[in-house]
C-alpha cells in the first residue's frame, strides 16, 4: 500500500505515484514508496538474475505501440528465467525518458507493463526513473527461483542428448524484415494473416514460461534463442564442450514462415541465424524424452526434436536434406 | 572459471569476455559465460533489490575518467543497500554503450569496476552489453542482504526520536557547481585542496557501507541523501507521518564548504538542498543514540545529530541559529 498517497515530491516521484504504483502489490515493492524493494526467496531456493534492457531504434521502433514496447522489455527477460528452469518472482524497472514522453504514452507502458505482471504472476517491486538526451530505454531486472544448485546452464549438454525446441523458429527474424520492407523478401505473395503472424512474432515475444518446470526436471542444457538458433545453439555446445548435428528440415517454423521459404528457399538462413525468436533450445538425455514431451504438452507449449549432440569442438552442423551441411555468413546477430 | 576462454561468438561476446569475466569471481556469475545468474540467500535473509542507473550528461559529464563512472554507478547503488542496512551481496551491470567507446576507456572502467566490487565485496554476477545510438548509460542492479523482515525502511520515524546525518553535506553540491564554474560562487577564495575535495566529492560518492549493521540494530527510519538533505529528510517523514524540527547550525559540514559559506553564507540553500551527497539521514530512539555512536565510530563513519522527530504533517523545518525557519525555492533535487 502507498505509505503516501499525495506526494508532494519531485515530478519524478508524481510520476512513479501516478503510474507505478498500482502496479506495486506485492509487499516486497513497499508501494515504491521507499528506496529498495525486498524479495524473501523460500528456503532451499536460489534467486536467478536477468538483466536485458531494450534501446529504442536499437531493439525497437519508435512508432511501437508503449504497450508492446512494455511487453518486449518484460518478456525478453522472462524467457531468460524460463530457460532456467526459474519461475518468476518479480521485477525492477528503469525507464530512462526523453523529454517529450508524452502521459498517455506513459499511461498505456504502465498499463501493459501491468498487466503483463499480472499475467506472468511477475509483480513489479521497485525501480528508477531518469529523464535522458538519448534515446528511450527500458531496463528490466528480472528475479526467478529455481531449487538451490538447481538453475539449467548452458553447459550440460552430452553426447547422446537429443535437441529440442520449443515453437517454431525465424518468425521474428523474418517479421522484422517485413517491418522494415526488405524489398528481396516476397512479401506481397503472403497473405495478411502471414504478415500479421510475422509481424507479431518481432513485436511481442511469447516466454515460454510455462515449460520452465519440464525444463528443470529434465533438460541437461538449455537457453533461449535471442539471437539466432545457429548462433545460440553454438554458444550452448561450447560451454557443454561438445557439438551437435541438426538436421535443417526438421526446424520447426510457422506456416507464414513456410509461405515465405517456399518463394524464396535461401531465406532459410535469415530463419537460422535471425534474432527475437525468443523460444528455447534445449537438450535431453533420450530417456527423458517422453517425460519432456509430455510436460510441456500439459504446459501447451510446443516442442520439436531437430538432432543430436555429438562430439566436437566446431560449430553445430546444420544439414540439409541432401545431407550437405549448410554454411552460414554470419552465424549469430549482434548489436555490435 | 570461465567455460569458454576462447569465445568465438558476436564483438559483444568477446568484449564481456575480454573486460568484464575476470571480474566475475563468484560462483553466481558461472563466468559471464551462462545466461542469467544465481544468488543464494543464506536461510532467514530478504534480498534487498535497487537499481540506479546514471546516464552520460545528466548524471556525470561526457569527460569524467572512466574510472569515476564505474565507481559513481556502482556506488550510488551500495549507498542505498546501506541506508537500508543492508550488506551487499552482488551486482549486474548493463552497459549502453555508443559506438565510439574505445578500448581504453573499457579496460579502465572495468578494471576500477572490479576494484570496488573487491572493495565493498559486492561481487559483478551478470549484465548485458548493448551499442546505443544515445549516450553512454550503466545501469547497475545490486542486491544486499538484511535478516527477514528487517530491511531498514523510510516509514518508522516516530515523534521524539532523534535525526542525525553521516559524514558531511552539501561538498557535492557545491562540487557540481564548481566544476560548472558557477559565477556567483567565491571559487577563488579556496585553496586548491578544498576545490579539490568538493569536486572528489561530486564525482566519487563514498557509500557508508560502514553503517548498515548501526543501521540495522539502532534505526527507527534511515534513506540515503542522493536528492538533498531537504528534500530527503520531508520524503521520510511524510512515509512516517511526521515532521522534523532541524537545527541548520547543526548540520555537519567540511572546512571546504565552510569556506564557501563564509564568504556567501547564502548558499547554506544548495548545501540543504542539492543532490548527489550520498550521506545517510536516519532516525533513533534518545535510548539508542548511545549504541549507535559507539557502532558508528566503531567503523569510522562520523554521525551527527541535527534535530529531532516532532508531530506535524509539514515539510521538516530548518532553523536557523536565531530560530527562524529557512524557505528553500525548490527543497529536493530533481532530473525532472
Amino acid at each position: 500500500m502507498p505509505d503516501d498517497p499525495t506526494p508532494r515530491g519531485s515530478e519524478e516521484d508524481r510520476l512513479i505515484a501516478r503510474h507505478f504504483r498500482p502496479l506495486a502489490k506485492d509487499p516486497g515493492a513497499f508501494g515504491l514508496a521507499d528506496d529498495a524493494a525486498i524479495l524473501a526467496p523460500p528456503p532451499g531456493f536460489d534467486v536467478v538474475l536477468k538483466t536485458d534492457p531494450i534501446i529504442c531504434g536499437v531493439h525497437f521502433f519508435p512508432e511501437d505501440p508503449p504497450e508492446a514496447v512494455a511487453r518486449k522489455a518484460l518478456r525478453v527477460n522472462l524467457s531468460d528465467l524460463a530457460a532456467k528452469g526459474a519461475v518468476p518472482a518479480g521485477f525492477l524497472v528503469a525507464l530512462a525518458l526523453p523529454k517529450e514522453t508524452a502521459e498517455p504514452w506513459l499511461i498505456a507502458f504502465a498499463g501493459a507493463l501491468g498487466a503483463d505482471a499480472d499475467r506472468y504472476q511477475c509483480p513489479l517491486l521497485g525501480g528508477d526513473t531518469d529523464q535522458t538526451p538519448g534515446p528511450l530505454t527500458v531496463a528490466v531486472t528480472a528475479f526467478g527461483l529455481v531449487p538451490h544448485g538447481r538453475m539449467v546452464r548452458r553447459s550440460g549438454a552430452k553426447v547422446g542428448d537429443r535437441v529440442l525446441v520449443s515453437g517454431t523458429i525465424g518468425d521474428a527474424a523474418l517479421g522484422l524484415r517485413l517491418r522494415r520492407q526488405d524489398a528481396t523478401a516476397p512479401w506481397s505473395a503472403l497473405s495478411a494473416a502471414d504478415r500479421g503472424h510475422l509481424a507479431k512474432r518481432y513485436l511481442v515475444p511469447e516466454p515460454r514460461t510455462g515449460l520452465a518446470g519440464a525444463l528443470l526436471a529434465d533438460a541437461t542444457a538449455a537457453m533461449d534463442i535471442s539471437d539466432g538458433l545457429a548462433g545460440d545453439l553454438a554458444k550452448l555446445c561450447r560451454a557443454s564442450g561438445v557439438t551437435a548435428e541438426i538436421d535443417v528440415a526438421s526446424v520447426p517454423v510457422s506456416p507464414a514462415c513456410r509461405s515465405v521459404l517456399r518463394a524464396r528457399p535461401d531465406l532459410i538462413d535469415v530463419v537460422l541465424t535471425g534474432g527475437d525468436d525468443y523460444e528455447i533450445v534445449c537438450t535431453l538425455a533420450e530417456v527423458d524424452l517422453g517425460a519432456f514431451r509430455a510436460a510441456a504438452a500439459s504446459s501447451a507449449v510446443a516442442v520439436t526434436e531437430i538432432g543430436r549432440i555429438v562430439v566436437g569442438t566446431a560449430d553445430p552442423n546444420f544439414r540439409d536434406p541432401d545431407g550437405r551441411p549448410r554454411r552460414f555468413q554470419r552465424p549469430s546477430f549482434s548489436h555490435f
